[in-house]
């Protein structure tokens, strides 16, 4: 006998709890099978009702969170008891007829994961649409811009929220992405070869709300958990861009930045949990650093996801199998990150005052500077550039702030090129005003309150259509899944009409 | 003044040999930027002149091999100092108005690499088009199959080909969605956040062959390295089928296999690079090992891609152009593994007879005769297979070839279940011939004949289908190069006017 | 209030199992703790006494299993909660005097971990040993060789076996070099940065087994995790091994190669696991599969272990805290990959004949005669080598196995490069007998019997040594332990002494 | 024949460039294995002589930069042709007897990357130096300290760089850790099984200045690249630290933090490199950005790495080979990091009164108060927190800093704890001069200046046991090295002496 060292291994604890959270996927899977034998003639009417019965009773168990898993079976061959003991050998041993395990698994993970996809990407709306609403809120509120983490120039709390918007939708796209490109049936595939019995994949594709058959046995067989492999793909798309928002709202928070404030909901002094046990005076920004560890780590499931499927041979191999832990346990990272991302963005209060007082002590109004000067006097603007750079670098060695740039030391720089600014004495004090040089930036996409506006509206659009897309996935499932129940009816219509 | 190891660790060797590739695109990039300029009158129709006509030198001298990026500026400030040089300081110093080196650089590698996305599309093409010559030639060829690597059922060499071919379109897929989903001038993003001149980016776009504006300045430079980062999930997915194919063909072409001989250009005996330097009579496959080896490695590009991104506050980081690194070395193995396996593929030869003996010997055609007891008896399949089962073992045990499997012997184990099957004798010999096992396969996506070729015409369709996507793509770059050309004819020519 | 979704994303349900794994660990740290504020006289006899009587209630409370953490404090407030509840506010709130939960649960892990690597190092040597047993009962048992998966020489099942006993010792080396390298207590880092209580770390030291005190504060906080990393890299190194020896049983349980028969508690036919559901004939090495399996995805937690860690600003920083779930992921796959290596190796049975087949069929004995052919001829060996490759070639495209090579065909082809091998007919039947030709490696780590078992003798010297290398971490530890109940005794009896 | 792209595949460019680094491995090798067919008699003195003439020719050719490898034959068989082409065939083609390409190749990559690892090894030490010098330069500089980026409790600027020590040091130690477990020779192994004739592979191990003889032949070369691969694993450990220590500095050098200053020949203002090409303000942290990026890249090369290995069959397969790739970007990657970490950390000027302002100024001597109430008090510490903690959240309220803390709100707080802490007025004044705080922590590695002092004499101790570990090993090669060229001009000697 197979040992008990063996079986656990084959069928662990951890593998039996996420089957268990598929079984409703593998009941509809089935019975889209059985309909589609019965349709084909394969089995008879009554053969087909008595395991839909059986069905739909074993369904209802699972609901109540009274179904289990045989160890000793694995999930589709304890399902293969259930129908059996409802509805009799001669029945329910038909269940199984033109499908192997390998099929079976692989729709019943397909449907599964579809749903799990479009939660995904739901959670993902909301954080969009918070990202929005916080620019929407903030549109005039000044920030210092950094690159290189060194001042750049200043930019708005809206550019900064928005520069968000966009990497998290690309994530959308990848989800939804995924749901176009494996909207294949793989049912029919069966062990990876086919079969010798009459079967109709396109009527079952069509119950189960797949567009297409997946025309090659071997292709489907061979490339289960692809389709996990790619979500994690998208998922580690996702945990950059956690990782990303994390990095700079724990650098906003620190007492040097102090741009923003957390949410009490988020971080509170004193607390066990984000107080210090020793450190009275502590508010520790855990969830940000957590939020920034979930992104992170999403990669090890990725790596986990290639080297599980890197360099097996074609057919089915029980290797694949084991991408389930790993989309489980990437999902909940990236998920329950999402979740606490909405939280930080919903509750979050930024400094206002901080954030000027910085983009006027920290020389970043120079390029405006430099722009304008080019602006007025028509000098290409690297030259003017190296201008400004040396009446800068001048205040910077004497500890002076950009506000004490005078003219003549601008002319003074110039004549060294040999050129003349012939600037009106105070026409820098416009530029110098972080506000007026920000409202100058009036190119699409640009930070002026207008362009902002604009943008805002557009990125709204994006956003409709990436839920629209999601909601037409959501539609087509639920309307399959209708389809499936009324031919189920059918078919039982019938056997109860014979028996009257 | 920077010391040496750090300027050399800032601008490595390695990263101006990467730079020296996209010197055309940065032209290109740095033309439209220019025309814009004129056309907004952000500078004068003579200075646009100059730098135009300083770029088209330029670019001369690069396609002459030329051009050498100075290593104490990098590329785009070597690109200024050329122009500067040709066209003056006070045109030339212009170009780079309203531009910075984090825009620029961005556009130049998004041009680059869409069009290297689009020659690895290519190649894939290729390789695709030979499967289904593979496949083809091969209909009727029997084969064994083979799950958990062990006999399964018998398929054909065209469904072992086919098998692969959805993997590698996915890829294609994959590879031409990137492209879709950053269709988006980064142009005017300049540092990060926008600028006070007033550009027009949706004209800079439209000049590089781009559907739109990357709308928020510091979402397009905070994602720079993103597209490479997709781009290297799709060549990890490719890499995961370059390994699994040479998994396969390595066993295939194994001494106790056999299935296969490789062409003479791929391995030879008593070759210094194929044969073995001491065991004489050897033929090794280290193409195929080194194609499951390129597969395989493509993981690390990846996880170094993530590594660089992941955790990066917004804005311009250096860190990002570390992955130009990585998508040279995926791509270099992607491509190299592709252009091996296309020369594998078109000089394979199998062997028919020794495929057919295993199948015969391995057991592999129970299945075939358990469906077909349990289409003729009626009985459920899952209670054939039982019976079957018995009897198969029985054989094995003895080790007597499944063609020795009597009628009687099902029938006494049929007995045990109380059931009768009333086969006639001689009714399984015909399941026992492989071929005609196999053309009782007839549904969507069987191994029969007429579906394999049924099979084929929709894959051919589907394999178009990608060709006319990814030519659509060069067509529109092609259509943009000439615009931009037109328009420089353009400004260049209106100077000859007025210099006349 | 800390909200609901941040709270159990900070104390998730994850963290929170693994944490109570780790409890006992806890206590030992905080007696050893309390006794040196004790003995500095940081606090009372009777405070020590008080939080030590309550800690022996605590431990015997866990050792009950009814230990609960309370997620709103997370482990270490629940062990001081506790502690107070029988201690009284007055002694229990002095238990965390000089102490941080940084500094505690970095020593908590630390304490854990070493038991937990010891466990994993026992498990290997139960692997090691069997591989030895293997080797003894087979050391003149022929196999074919392989390089390249192609027939290269003749080897024994024992060498075979050997094979793998280097790299797994490798692996127990690399736990054990952990032990050694992390072998420093870091009670008394605190937060990060030590104390102005006058703490003894010594004596804490030695209490708890470490051979030294971690010198710098800010060094062992900021490092917490790579102790946990390193294991990761061990056990990645053993993932390799467990995936190689997967692959080459797969591959040799396969039908074409027939070398084993794995034992009936690794696979069976017609098996609700390890059999089909569908074809009949099947008997599925799901075990290995997942073997390879477990050993291949431990590069998951590996990367997600470099990523946790990369990159964070040195003190403490939460995320360094989810290592845990990798850790335990990773010891989990190995550890269970172990168990089941352990029972296939312990069940598999050869097939004698079927591997002296194939070494007599598949040319492997090339070498063997080309060596032979240059020894007695004196000729140098790469010019036998091409003489005898041509003869050898000769025979293959004829179909002709090896025993049908002739003498005149060698001198022959020996002709073509003007020399003459002049050797004895019959002289070359010993070295095509597979067992005279391994009789003639008789070197240092020869194939040949007396030399097999003098290698067996020197591997059994080194694994006895790895074995007392890990005995000897086992004692150390369980003499700390004593240590400290003594000196617990000794505060507890003083206080009893006190009381009467 | 093999076609151009199987065999520019085979032996790439990339190949072959890295093959050329180490022909004197391959020649010492070669020599050391020529010596031992000459003691053991399988070749005579003039044979040996012969080729030992022809190696050192050949060594002198490649010594001026001469040698190049065929692409038709790769490196082991050209250097091959270059023998024979000088010793002629009838000697030449013995050098190869007894041996084949695949434990050539592996002894050549051993001896070359010890070597390797010794000068990874040396320039960690001067880094490890430098730490030192930087830290007994800053014993008594007051820096803030951090947990989770939020000010934890003031340090020193000595601990911050000692907080590094420890973390390079065991990089060292796992790098001196490969050295001394790999320390086998592989030759002997031959083609993965050994051999028939007679050789001495304790001799060729002295030679070549091995500890031991790789015992079992197939262990050797299934296990090709696992040198490598635990050195991708150190290097992935050196990596981490590098980027922590550049995520430090990045930060430390923010306008906001402002701790420090980067040394001119690192970071330059209006530099075409390390400044902005459009912000003139700039001074872009480029080599700390990329530092940072180095050490995260590793994990990349890491698992490039894994995935060559894992799950390859045993004996010789070609993916093995790839690793040295991965070996090469890693270690030049970590190299160059190193250099520039040096460089930074021996010109960089920490800002003293900043550093101090932000101590007071940022809450951080909270705990050191709560110690000393808790000290003088005699309540318990935790209970002390809570006091300390209500009144310091009231200043954190009202925007006061800590000095302002009053006696008589700290005993309104304790009051609600129904305990009075009856301290003096002022007595808190001592603890609040962070000077004096720091002063308070003498324990074993406390910052208090005597404390750091006797932490670094111990901590410099540890330098000099990892320096004379690695000389050891140099020096134990060397003596090899010497060896063999005095057995070499004996065996050229006694040619001599006949020739006379």
């Amino acid at each position: 006998m197979v040992s008990k060292t063996v079986s656990q291994f084959v069928v662990s604890p951890q593998q039996m709890q996420l089957d268990l959270k598929m079984v409703a996927a593998d009941i509809w899977g089935t019975q889209a099978h059985v309909l589609m034998l019965q349709r084909t003639k394969i089995i008879s009417q009554k053969c087909a009702a008595d395991i839909l019965q059986a069905l739909a009773e074993i369904a209802r168990m699972h609901g109540a969170g009274e179904f289990r898993i045989d160890p000793a079976r694995g999930a589709q061959l304890t399902l293969e008891k259930e129908i059996v003991e409802r509805a009799g050998e001669r029945s329910g041993l038909s269940a199984h007829t033109a499908r192997s395990r390998n099929d079976q698994v692989m729709v019943t993970e397909l449907l599964f994961l579809r749903e799990e996809v479009c939660g995904l990407a739901k959670q993902l709306e909301k954080t969009l649409r918070q990202l929005l609403v916080l620019a929407e809120e903030h549109v005039e509120w000044v920030m210092p811009g950094y690159t290189h983490m060194q001042p750049g120039k200043p930019t708005t709390v809206a550019h900064w929220a928005l520069g968000y918007f966009g990497g998290l939708l690309r994530v959308h796209e990848a989800l939804t992405g995924i749901l176009d490109r494996y909207d294949f049936s793989p049912l029919g595939a069966v062990e990876s070869f086919g079969t010798s019995w009459p079967i109709d994949r396109e009527y079952v594709a069509s119950l189960l709300g797949f567009s297409e058959v997946w025309e090659i046995p071997l292709d489907a067989i061979s490339h289960r958990g692809f389709f996990q492999y790619e979500l994690l793909q998208a998922l580690s798309l996702g945990g950059i861009e956690l990782s990303k928002i994390a990095t700079d709202t724990l650098q906003y928070a620190t007492f040097e930045y102090g741009f923003l404030e957390l949410g009490n909901s988020v971080a509170q002094r004193l607390h066990p949990i984000t107080g210090s046990s020793v450190m009275a005076q502590k508010k520790n920004p855990d969830a940000l650093e957590l939020l920034r560890a979930s992104g992170n780590q999403i990669a090890g499931s990725l790596v986990a996801g290639f080297e599980l499927l890197s360099g097996l041979p074609s057919g089915y191999n029980r290797d694949s199998r084991e991408l389930k832990e790993y989309v489980e346990l990437g999902s909940r990272k990236f998920l329950s990150g999402l979740e606490v991302l909405f939280e930080v963005l919903s509750t979050v209060t930024f400094r206002r005052e901080r954030m000027e007082e910085l983009v006027r002590a920290n020389y970043s109004l120079t390029t405006d500077i430099a722009d304008y000067v080019s602006q007025e006097s028509g000098l290409p603007y690297r030259l003017v550039y190296k201008i400004v750079g040396k009446a800068v670098d001048e205040l910077m060695e004497k500890g002076l702030s950009l506000e004490k740039l005078r003219l003549d030391r601008l002319e003074h720089f110039a004549a060294e090129h040999d050129v003349s600014l012939s600037l009106q004495e105070d026409s820098l004090k416009a530029v110098l005003r972080p506000k007026e040089a920000l409202a100058r930036r009036v190119h699409r996409g640009g930070a002026a309150p207008e362009s902002t506006r604009a943008s805002l509206k557009r990125l709204e659009a994006r956003l409709a259509a990436a839920e629209e897309k999601r909601k037409g996935f959501l539609e087509r499932i639920a309307e399959a899944r209708e389809r499936t129940s009324r031919e189920i009816a059918q078919v039982l219509g019938r056997r109860e009409g014979e028996d009257s």
